[in-house]
């Protein structure tokens, strides 16, 4: 596998040239004296290093070493806690957290490059931090002031670590369901019983502690998602001078044998009458949990973008090395016995693909950031409602289209090595086995669909809709003519995202199965049209600039390559979606 | 995961309901007396009876313990050897093979469908008999009497298993790059010098002798692809009476550690002057085994279809029994905590796909296989030369689109079981994991449109392409009123077909970029196309039998889920062909 490298240039570019970021935190008086962009270089530069030097090369070895049960204790592969100090200890864990508490203060729109940085480096590595920033979302938001001090401080310095443990056999999607109860105790605690699968992080040796947020009924809890409450469970109970007490009723089970992700402990938990605290209101978990939703949502989109970068430039490497055949126009290598694949026109489609969708995806990811960001510091407040509704209309679409892309380009990578893309220890297979779960966990991409297609479009009648199809629209009436070979087919890429949203909106209420018969096909619909605003913007802030550099050129050409290749994905789409539920229900379940 | 059922009624419905086999087989006077619809119908439930049952069972085990190899000696897992005595005693090695010689003679589309339970039953188990079944036929056309009669009938009868030894680590693709010698000796053999990669099944446990083919370049041969040679090397030589005799000097130097088929040895074989005998004429090596190579492409193709149907079945299982949320329209399984996941229309949206493209996928092998045996069986030249054609024409669209198809099919049976398809207990992973290698060898898939767009579209000027469009547009010509809601948007699909062909085939003249630049959505788009074609078909034989048998009120809805939700693919893949070669050409190597 190549080294990799941190894309900090596009980064910059994205952050700077393309959304001015500059501007946005002197107008937000919260970050506008803690954030500036020469800090933010420099935090940038060495979020570069520590990935690079010292998690890149543990993801191969990580992969084949796995993590390991025995009764209980749960040993990552040989590096990851030296590794996981290392990056605790530049503080990279806290980069987002609350200064009170000791976190770096960060807006998301760096950490989001961060993450990005962390998960090329290693998904499953960076998997440990960002349940425990996830968590630490939560924590921040919802527990009481001496929870917050109790724990936060330790959390975002990396001491201990965090976990979310919602999931249960019976109950994935269907939180509504679950079955762990928390009873409560004469000194305001609870007392936790029950048993969660598939928690990442739910034991491991990189802390010595271990918080999970954990979720359960209270005994006298309505049924259904209004009857969830959230509670804080200590692997070590914590004593009053912070030192770690005795060992919690919460251990272990065992571990699963995965796909992917293979360094990333995913574990049975069992909690057996542990001692907990609640976290935020009773019977309100799941709104607590939906806090910290957006920002790991995000993420997981991002860890998308992240293995498509990684196997990008892998591919490139491979690309401009390996000889094989002759350019169709003639040989381009005559004194070698073949041309670089790199010439081959199927091989430059396949890197342009990536490379297109790698990029429009950090636009992409930035931009939701920065509407996080935006809902969290403005002060005013029409402006924080206007981004919390993006962010709300966004984030589906980031998490599912930013990971279902990051197949998409994980399998390019893979298939420009042939043979040996197959192979192990060139890693392009890892990427793909590693990614593919980004597409099932935190909500299925279907699950999500539904989300951005039920909950946020129908449920907001269009009008979350509109706040983003307007904001497009104002960057295409105000085009100049120099940007009209990106403008115009936006502009009927957007008409036709439009339309389809009308659409459906009116399907919709005469018969609910519309809603999930169109939700993943509008989702990628949506997703392109997205990314052509984007690389629109893109070429805007790079147009003028190409004589000189030939970055900017390199922008210019791949910003064509979208237009030309990709954006036309959504005529499919869209006639697929047009097509309507009828076809879905014509068979009864045993006729399948 | 799921027992395997051999979908032995679907197979029948396409052999006897929509091609009608049987009539062929009387026509053709080589099957006239052998072949007929009874045989054939307790070949195929023997067939099921040995895959579902002795198989099957081995496909999780197998990927889980893996090939082991030590000092040249390669072990499969544990039952593989008993199964593949059990599997060649029934004789289905040569199910396909030259009854002079002991095979059991018969015409591909029944061995089509043998290979596609054997490949669902264990994809990493069906490579043994699969590539011993191709050297077969390499041999059987090219060989000397004498290699015929000494090799063939221990190899039809699976006490001998072959090998294909072609690729070299510089030289994949581009073979006419190898480096292997065949140096003569003075009694008519070769002595072999070289090293080749990627030998499937090249060593093993499962026979007591292979038998390799090597591609291999004789001392005056003439550069490039028109200077090799194809030698058979066995591994212990064989003495005058049929006994083994000396180990020859080829030997397995390790094997490789790849995503997935886990227990199909991929070796790297190392030949040190082992004693060869040539196959065919000196240095026309590459014909010889293309004659070999339309019969493996189908198979190929075959595996991506058989891990689709393992997938579906698995996946069709669970979502009638995993209960988790309510039916958009309201409860469905009141008396339960929440309904079966079938009732969601994502849910059926996935499944529905599975199900078409599996079913369209298995017309396909099976028409084309049908080719196949026209052109080997027919005794009327123009037939012959028209079934050749056909063959040429569609071998790259069956190999590279049922396995394209079949990572997309296997993708969504995973997602199916949300967090349950990512733990490798379940079986759906190990699905994914093993067909992605359908995508790569064999030519892959890129290289596969290639020869499509290049050598049989361009290369013959269309003429090929034409004789697959009259039969299609024949059949919409005579569709008979009820079939319209087919016939018509598959006339407007072949429009789009047709008229994109004679534009490739217009701009490939003055730039040769733009066949590589067509050629894999190209590809894709005539696959849906012809999907749509044998959709159509399948309809028409089911229209009528709909109301007494719920079998065929399926197949209707299921045409009609194809031609609503998945022909609309082809509006997309038609633009991004049209729109050139000419934005993958803006950046030079460096740029990416």
């Amino acid at each position: 596998m190549a080294d990799y490298k941190a894309p900090l240039r596009d980064m910059r570019f994205v952050l700077n040239e393309v959304f001015d970021v500059s501007s946005l935190w002197a107008s937000l008086p919260a970050l506008a004296e803690t954030v500036d962009s020469e800090t933010v270089d420099a935090i940038l530069e060495e979020a570069a290093k520590v990935t690079c030097r010292t998690i890149a090369p543990l993801s191969r070895s990580g992969d084949e070493e796995g993590c390991h049960w025995n009764d209980t204790v749960v040993s990552t592969p040989a590096g990851f806690p030296e590794a996981y100090r290392t990056y605790a200890e530049g503080g990279w864990v806290g980069v987002g957290g609350n200064p009170e508490f000791g976190g770096m203060g960060m807006p998301k729109v760096v950490s989001a490059q961060v993450e990005e940085m962390l998960n090329s480096a290693s998904l499953a590595f960076g998997l440990y931090p960002m349940l425990t920033s996830g968590a630490c979302v939560s924590l921040n938001t919802h527990a009481s002031e001496e929870l917050k001090a109790t724990y936060l401080p330790n959390m975002y310095a990396g001491v201990w670590c965090g976990s979310m443990c919602l999931t249960e056999a019976h109950a994935g999607t269907d939180l509504g369901i679950i079955r762990t109860r928390a009873e409560p105790a004469a000194d305001g605690s609870y007392s936790i019983s029950g048993s969660k699968i598939f928690i990442t992080g739910g034991e491991h040796d990189l802390t010595e502690n271990i918080i999970h947020l954990v979720l359960a009924k209270l005994p006298d809890a309505p049924a259904g998602p209004k009857g969830i409450s959230l509670f804080l469970v200590p692997k070590f109970l914590v004593n009053a001078d912070g030192s770690l007490g005795e060992r919690n009723a919460v251990s272990c089970g065992s571990i699963e044998h995965k796909m992917g992700i293979q360094a990333s402990a995913t574990c049975v938990m069992n909690f057996d009458g542990a001692r907990g605290w609640l976290v935020g209101e009773p019977n309100k978990g799941l709104a607590a949990m939906f806090t910290m939703m957006n920002y790991e949502r995000l993420g997981v989109g991002i860890q998308g973008l992240s293995s498509g970068e990684r196997s990008y430039q892998n591919a490139v490497e491979y690309a401009r090395e390996r000889l094989q055949s002759r350019a169709p126009t003639g040989a381009q290598n005559p004194g070698k016995a073949a041309d670089p694949i790199i010439v081959h026109p199927d091989v430059r489609r396949m890197l342009l693909t990536m490379k297109a969708l790698n990029e429009g995806g950090r636009a992409f990811s930035t931009y939701v950031a920065m509407q996080l960001d935006i809902a969290k510091y403005s002060e005013d407040a029409q402006q924080r409602e206007r981004a919390d509704s993006l962010v709300a209309l966004l984030t589906p679409v980031a998490k599912a289209f930013l990971t279902d892309i990051g197949l998409e380009t994980t399998v390019h990578g893979q298939q420009v090595f042939g043979g040996h893309g197959y192979i192990r220890e060139w890693g392009q297979e890892q990427l793909v086995r590693d990614v593919r779960i980004t597409q099932i966990y935190e909500g299925t991409n279907g699950i999500q669909a539904l989300d951005l297609m039920g909950r946020k479009i129908v449920g907001s009648n269009g009008a979350w809709y509109r706040l983003f199809s307007d904001e497009v629209r104002q960057f295409i009436d105000t085009a100049d003519s120099d940007l009209q070979e990106f403008a115009r087919p936006l502009a009927n890429a957007l008409d036709t995202l439009d339309e389809l949203t009308a659409w459906v909106l009116d399907r919709a209420r005469s018969n609910p199965n519309e809603i999930g018969a169109a939700s993943v096909e509008y989702l990628h619909l949506f997703g392109y049209v997205t990314y052509a605003w984007l690389w629109a913007r893109m070429a805007k802030a790079a147009q003028g600039k190409e004589g000189a550099d030939e970055f900017y050129a390199g922008k210019l050409a791949t910003a064509r390559f979208y237009f030309a290749r990709l954006l036309p994905r959504i005529h499919s789409l869209n006639a697929s979606v047009r097509a309507g539920s009828e076809s879905l229900y014509l068979l009864d379940a045993a006729q399948f």
